[in-house]
Parts: C-alpha cells; sequence; structure tokens
C-alpha cells in the first residue's frame, strides 16, 4: 500500500498534487480551492488529508467562544492584529453551527474582517453546516490541518454559541478562550459551567460597560468552586497522571490540572486588553509544550479521530456486502415496531457473520 | 436468536423484567430506576430498549429550545398544565448540554417546576451530560422512550442553547417550538437562520415586553425569505415529496413543505398564549399524522439511529480482535507524523481483512 502511495505521489490526482504544491508554496487561491476539496469529502479529499499529514502539527490552534453578542469576531480581529503587529502568520475558521443553509449570520462578520483581507499574512475562513449538521466539526478540523500545513502559526477558531459541536470544536483547540459580557449575570443559565471547564483563558469582553468587575467576581468564584470540586474529585480517583505541580488546577480536566486560568478584561471594539490576551496565550502555548500536555492533547485528539474514520470505514464496507435494500427493510420493521434497533443490529451483525 | 429471546422473557435479568413490567403498570419509581439505568448505557440497557420497543411510538414527542433567558422553562411548566387540564399526561426532559459535571443550571428549572411534581400525570427528568459530552443525544433518546413506553401522552424535550446537539435533539421531535425574546434584534447573530428553518413553531415569549411586535414582524420576514429561498431550491430537487399542498412552505425542508410556521406571542410567567401554543402543537401533530409525514420521519429517526448503533458494534468488534495496544501504536505514529490517520485506516482495514 505505501508503494503505491509512494510511487503516485501520495495516490493523488495529477491536478490536486499540482494545488497542494501551490498551497505548500504559500499560494493563497489554491488553498481556498483544497478547503473547498476537503469540505465536500470524497475520497480525493482523505487522499490529500493524507498528503499533507507531514507537514501538519505545527501551528498552534487557538479556539474562540461565547453566546452571541460576547464580540467574538471583533475580538478575534483584534488578536490577529496583534499577531500581524509580531510579524505572525494567521488563519481563521469562522464556524457557525446554526445556519445550515443561508450562512447568512456570518454577513456582518466577514464585513468585520474585511479589514483583514488584505493581508498575505492572514487567511479567513467562514464555515457554515450547509444542511448537513453531521460533518461540520469534522470539515473545521480538517480545515484547520490546511491552515497548519500552508505554514500558518496560529489558527484561530471562532464559535457560536455553547452547544456540544461547539464544545468538541474547542476541545481540538490547543487554548480555548472563553468570551463573557457584563450583566450576564442575571440569568443563572447565562454562565456556563460546562464552558468554563473548557476555558483556557476567560475574556470579560465589553468591559467598559457597567457590570464588568461584577462579573469577573463571579466567574472567579465559579473557577474556585470548579477548582475545588476538580481537588475533591482528584482524591476519588486513581493515579492522577502528573503534572508538574502538586495544586489543584483551574478545571476538573486533567490535562489543565496544573493552569489556573486567568480572566482577562478586553474592550475589543478598540482592541483594549488585546495584547494582554495574546501574551496568555503565549503563556499558555509554551505551558502545555512546557509540561508534555502538547503531546498528550495531540495523541488525545488523534485517537478521537482515527475511532471517528475507522467506524465510517466500518460501516461502509459493511453495507457494501449487503443487498442494497437491507438497511430500508429493516428500518420499515423497526417502525412497526415488528424489530427493536438493538435486536435489528444483533441480526444484521450475525448475519454478516455467517457469510 | 429471537427464540432465546422469547423464551427469557426479551433476555432481560430478572430484577429488571420486574422492574420494566412495574414502569409498564405505572410506578414512577421503576421508571426513574429504568432511566438511570439506559443513561448508564450497558448491555442491560441495550436489552431494555429491545423490550420496551413494542410499547413505544404512541407519544407525540415536543421539542423546545431558544437561547438562555428566554423562559423556556417556565413555558414548558405552562405547556404542561394546560395538558394536565385536559387530562393528557406529560413527561419533561430538559437537556442542558454545556452543564457536563455540575448539572447546577438546572437548579433553577427543577425549582420552578417543583410545582408540577406532586401531580402522577407528569413526570420530570433533568439531563446534563455528566463528563461524556458524546452520548448527551443517545441518553435522551433513551429517555424519551422510556416515557413513550410508560404511557406519557406527549413528551416535552427541553434544550438549552442553539448548538449542534440541540438542533438535533430537536430532530428527534415530532413538532419543534424555537422560543425567541423581543430585543433580540440589535445583535444579527441573535436570530438564526440555522433556528428558523427547524422550528414548526415560532413562540417569541416575554411579549408583554417592548419590542415584542418587532420581533414578530422580523422572525416573519425571516420565515418568508426561508420559504421563498425553499421554493427555489425546490424547482432544482427532483421529485419532492408529495404534501397535500401545491404552496411552498415556511421550511426547506421535504418534512415540512405544507406546513406554515405559525408564530405565537406568549408571556409564560402568567401563562398567557400557553393554550393557543397547545392548540397550534395539537394542529401540527395532526397534519403530521394526515399527511403521513410522521411516519417518514420516524423511519428517517430509526434509520439514523440504525446506523449509529451499527457502526458503534462493528468498531466495538473490529477492535476486540486486534491486540489491545493496535490503537495506542497507530496514534503514536499518527503523532509523530509517521503515518496520516487516513492511511493508518487502510492499514488497519487490510490488515484485518487478511486474518
Amino acid at each position: 500500500m505505501f508503494t503505491r502511495r509512494e510511487k503516485n505521489e501520495c495516490g493523488l490526482e495529477p491536478v490536486t498534487l499540482k494545488l497542494m504544491e501551490e498551497m505548500l508554496a504559500g499560494n493563497r487561491r489554491a488553498l481556498a480551492r483544497l478547503m473547498s476539496m476537503v469540505e465536500d469529502d470524497g475520497d480525493e479529499a482523505h487522499a490529500l488529508l493524507a498528503a499533507i499529514h507531514p507537514y501538519t502539527g505545527k501551528a498552534h490552534i487557538i479556539g474562540v467562544t461565547g453566546a452571541p453578542g460576547t464580540g467574538k469576531s471583533t475580538l478575534v480581529n483584534e488578536l490577529a492584529q496583534v499577531y500581524r503587529r509580531q510579524d505572525i502568520t494567521v488563519g481563521i475558521v469562522a464556524v457557525d453551527p446554526t445556519s445550515p443553509f443561508s450562512g447568512g449570520a456570518l454577513l456582518g462578520d466577514r464585513i468585520r474582517m474585511r479589514e483583514l483581507s488584505g493581508d498575505p499574512g492572514i487567511f479567513i475562513r467562514s464555515m457554515a453546516s450547509r444542511g448537513s449538521l453531521g460533518g461540520l466539526a469534522c470539515a473545521t478540523d480538517d480545515v484547520i490541518k490546511l491552515l497548519d500545513a500552508a505554514g500558518y502559526k496560529r489558527v484561530i477558531v471562532e464559535t457560536v454559541g455553547a452547544g456540544q459541536t461547539e464544545v468538541e470544536i474547542a476541545r481540538t483547540a490547543h487554548t480555548t478562550i472563553v468570551l463573557e459580557v457584563p450583566g450576564l449575570g442575571d440569568d443563572i443559565q447565562a454562565i456556563k459551567a460546562g464552558l468554563l471547564e473548557i476555558a483556557d483563558i476567560l475574556v470579560v469582553n465589553k468591559a467598559d460597560k457597567a457590570g464588568a468587575d461584577t462579573t469577573v467576581t463571579i466567574l472567579q468564584a465559579m473557577l474556585d468552586l470548579n477548582s475545588t470540586a476538580a481537588s475533591v474529585a482528584a482524591h476519588h480517583t486513581p493515579s492522577p497522571p502528573a503534572a508538574g505541580s502538586e495544586e489543584a488546577g483551574s478545571s476538573s480536566s486533567a490535562l489543565a490540572v496544573a493552569w489556573r486560568s486567568p480572566i482577562i478584561k478586553t474592550v475589543a471594539i478598540d482592541g483594549t486588553g488585546a495584547e494582554e490576551l495574546v501574551a496568555a496565550i503565549e503563556a499558555h502555548a509554551a505551558f502545555l509544550r512546557e509540561t508534555g500536555l502538547f503531546r498528550l492533547k495531540e495523541k488525545r485528539r488523534a485517537e478521537a479521530e482515527l475511532r471517528r474514520m475507522l467506524s465510517h470505514a466500518l460501516i461502509s464496507r459493511f453495507l457494501d456486502q449487503m443487498p442494497p435494500d437491507t438497511l430500508s427493510k429493516i428500518v420499515e420493521r423497526i417502525v412497526s415496531r415488528e424489530i427493536a434497533p438493538y435486536t435489528a443490529v444483533e441480526e444484521l451483525l450475525s448475519g454478516a457473520g455467517s457469510c
């Protein structure tokens, strides 16, 4: 198998190989076309992702999440400008899982980001789920890999909201930033324990508005509470991983056990706090590398991806060997309450085993 | 296989079988214990779900979603009371994907719902993802099946937020209600096209506040826009399903092609609009049954579940036949950029094929 790939330069179609070479040489048009290819998720996309794999693993991936209206896009814009002043290249992926067909909600972001788009050191990609809600997390992952292979040193992934997809996309990131704004304290549901748990850095944006300090105080109290809960949990967990510190961290996740998530106040609209935020991101990046947690994160991510791909491949291979109407016949029987789904799976598997 | 199951009364442990019989006879404690069992997702849970399958398919499932602070819990409370006045039993499932470990955000809901809990015609279950973000949609599905089997005629599923999980959970519902509140119009991102797409009924809650009529107008305009987009799309789609009407519907989904999503104003806190909303839900339920779309929805849902279970079973079976460190060795090679994930999958599959 490897021989074939080596001979054929990774088994890519000549046109894809050419695009890949152009992309690696810094061609933005080639990068954009390859992004569309991986979004379409065909066989050629898989071969491409295999071919670029050796060029990936260099970018630091930053996830930015928070409820609508917290100012994520503006803040991402400011972060990118700080990085560009340091001559560091930036890829931006704006993900909106709730716009499956129009993508219209991102229009505002695109307008705001236009000022960045003349800079060859920045590449911006907007992603909506375009009808297929299932594949967005995967497609985002693949677009990040392309930006990484294309040499962008920091990739910022901006996700809307607080749902499971956003949390999953944030878990792809090496450093996750969660945005809050003053005044959310009047709704008990607005500040989510689950979001705090994934935050490596907390940002209180619109910090010039009334109530900013109260929001910081509330968040700090919630962080301390989580930290206590994590300490308690650690006593009940057999052999927690060593993390370079005896002290319990700010999160119940073993990955963050020695990192205390800072809370940073920003006013994204005028850039206040953006440099401090970049410094915090870089401190977290250094922390991950020094403690070996970076490699652990990469392993977890690789394993999750491998399992996802494997289960995809297994079900395709399995259904391919069945008569084409197998699935629809069984579905009919399930809906008629003739057979339960779990029993149907057992039946399918035992049938396949006997042939 | 069926013979074994018939002999052993579905292959259940005696204690589970007893609980199931008690649950079917209306015992709430048994229902609660079986819910915990399906949430834990072991082999016995699978056997239980297979055993209750013949008793399911009678409940009408209502999804309620919307951003934090829109008043979902209060509205669900009011809906339940309207149904109870009509002597219709109601199961309520409150899902919070963003509280993986504390579940604390649902405390407020529980307090509000306490007034309902003395009524044997109502059963309330709160669900948080409890550390495992992956399985929440499945666990919710299974808890709904138990409520259905236990004889609750309407099951209301309340989900927080606007992420992919919420959308997926809403897709499980027969009738999906999306909540908005006045004043969200100042943020372009607050009203989501994706949420409009899944809404069978739109609710503007807190309709006594300023701006309610403006919100209704904006939502109506967005619905009309989607409707136009759907008409255009329909012209490019080969053989759209018949839907009892020539008119393009309010959604681009084929399932809703002849349904015009109504917009209903409510003040959940004092019950205003709750009866009208129940009437709209029942009208939608009747529409689904009359057009045959109900069965189509059930088929899609069954197929998705079957595929999910099958891919689960296939990957377990596949990995069981491998040496235990196969996966971790490959992950190590992926992280070292020695091999790409897609190539690793090919290697695994070809290796498995040769033995």
